[in-house]
């Protein structure tokens, strides 16, 4: 335990750096803004954990109105179900007896808990840890053009469809996609021709699960999805604000941290580094917003040192023992890093909570 | 706590993906390979033990040789301090009230403590922590190509290393430098320069510390040198391979990981993505290199999957449910994201270390 670890009442800006804090009210702002933009079309929110991967936090999303919750891994699932979420769904092929094992387990606590599938392996693997238990609900993973995971055609996408629903154990649960940015249309074609393939079939479709934090305020041109997952927006980031989801206000995390060395009048030394940043590029040329310097540009990471190139910033440039709030490009990765999260109103820490799903892999 | 956890006696190839190991034999060849190398050359060497982070591991590293430990943040320093580490030398600017205190401490309580400082700002803070109190050792940091931080001349290093000595609560103990790759030459060159300053001025230098992974077997060639500063080496990654430090079989560490999906003919997804690997690139164009698939491409990282290209595989391409090992860009990052490490010989598990100075960013 660290004896200077933040606690309610610091300021902020006695912190040691790096540190990640998170804007009370900029948060709120957020699960407010896009619950209600899923209320008023009348999707089904289901708020991916990974970016903040704090219970608490997830509270307060289905406390706003979402139907429950998206993991990546089982042993982040349990880590929300031991802390009373009922509504979980992995979007994730399991393989492998330990994650099956534990698969199970976690079906026999929770209300529902849903997989998703894209193969017939990982069918065959779920399907025989399943056999005689309770039932698993498994969707179709599709890869509507995200290029990552998932099936190839609707034609497949049926096929393994009526596998699931032939396997013992398993419930076919519906159709899911994380689909590329912008291709809306074509999604909703693509998932179209499957639904009708699987009503030909007679296997009713229950879920059509869209999702991808690109695709957040085009959710409702996908008109057949049933619910939209998206992580990011409850903190937003420098990849969010480009794509044009939020404004630089609406970023609830700053990276706080201080210039450690001005060895050039070009050049400033910060204490983040790849340890607080993570390399993420995001397809930016550098790791991060700098908010009292927009034009200074974090060009390089170490572990401990981020490089800034000044070269751009005029004559007001930042000196050593100033400290600095840095947007990252993506915060999810930054969570990731940290084993407890600080809360801030006006500058104020008003709680710490611990990031219980962090480095949760498997 | 995780009821999976690895132990010793399992076997590595039942363990649940992704997850780094660490073959012992290869590691206790890389320390007595490296150790042995600067015995030869009478050059003393501080092992960096951000690689690692494990006090077991360091204890390795002195007993075969090692002079004392490299740190780079003071709560790492900490945790070595209270395993039993008593020369602990800290590669950074502290700045920051909080921090100097703690240094204040933490002087207290071993024999020889040593941080680095590169500007007049840094070595006031140090003063007025410092003044009254045991003295604490300051070597200065000095750019000699490496871009980083450090001071700019031999001409400044010199008017530091005097306000050094001119400060309460200071000693001058030298200088240090974090090199360009392949500039033994003129690394010699700038701190012989900077030596001779400091002899006419009457400011003994008993440390001249040289480092870095890219400078390691270059290190007898900084003949003004006293020590060698290197973390890498202990594990090894495929940037050292590249550099021509290891071959294949020293890298010690491997991620193992499992084929999730074959979307494609040319495409397999990973369950590792840059929650085990991070986005490290390190000048390459891809995430890390598959052993078993060596034309293969970690082309994309999410969090939770690798996208791999297997265009160039020829006809024996990875299965679903198949598990391989990748050899990371970086191995000292991937450290960073897992709280245990697991040791084996010859794929079975000997120990489980607690990485305990993971995520120690002050």
């Amino acid at each position: 335990m660290n004896p200077n670890a933040p606690k309610a009442g610091d300021r902020i800006d006695t912190l040691s750096t790096p540190l990640p804090v998170i804007d009370e009210t900029v948060m709120a702002g957020n699960i407010s803004r896009v619950q209600s933009y899923m209320d008023a079309h009348g999707i089904g929110f289901r708020p991916h954990i990974k970016t903040h991967k704090i219970p608490a936090l997830a509270k307060a999303q289905v406390d706003a109105g979402a139907r429950g919750i998206n993991c990546q891994k089982v042993t982040e699932a349990e880590i929300f179900a031991d802390a009373g979420f009922h509504d979980i769904l992995i979007t994730f092929n399991i393989i492998g007896a330990s994650k099956l094992l534990r698969l199970a387990a976690l079906n026999e606590r929770i209300d529902s808990l849903k997989v998703a599938a894209d193969s017939a392996v990982t069918v065959a693997g779920l399907s025989q840890a399943f056999a005689g238990r309770r039932p698993l609900t498994v969707l179709v993973e599709c890869d509507t053009g995200g290029g990552r995971c998932g099936i190839q055609s609707p034609e497949e996408a049926h096929t393994l469809a009526r596998i699931i629903s032939d396997s013992p154990g398993l419930v076919f649960g519906g159709l899911m996609t994380f689909p590329k940015a912008n291709s809306e249309a074509d999604v909703n074609l693509w998932l179209k021709a499957a639904l009708a393939l699987l009503d030909a079939d007679g296997l009713p479709c229950p879920i059509v699960s869209y999702g991808g934090t690109p695709s957040l305020f085009s959710a409702h041109k996908v008109t057949v999805a049933t619910e939209h997952r998206a992580g990011t927006y409850i903190y937003n980031d420098r990849a969010m604000m480009r794509e044009g989801h939020c404004t630089q206000d609406q970023c609830a995390m700053h990276v706080l941290a201080t210039v450690v060395s001005r060895p050039t009048h070009d050049r400033a030394i910060l204490d983040a580094g790849s340890k607080a940043l993570t390399s993420d590029l995001f397809g930016f040329a550098d790791f991060g917003l700098i908010v009292e310097y927009p034009m200074a540009r974090i060009v390089g990471l170490s572990e401990e040192h981020g490089n800034v190139d000044l070269s751009l910033c005029g004559d007001i440039r930042p000196q050593i023992g100033e400290r600095i709030r840095i947007i990252p490009n993506h915060t999810c990765v930054v969570s990731n890093l940290f084993d407890d999260m600080v809360f801030h109103r006006d500058g104020v820490v008003t709680r710490v909570e611990n990031v219980a799903a962090r480095g949760m892999v498997w």
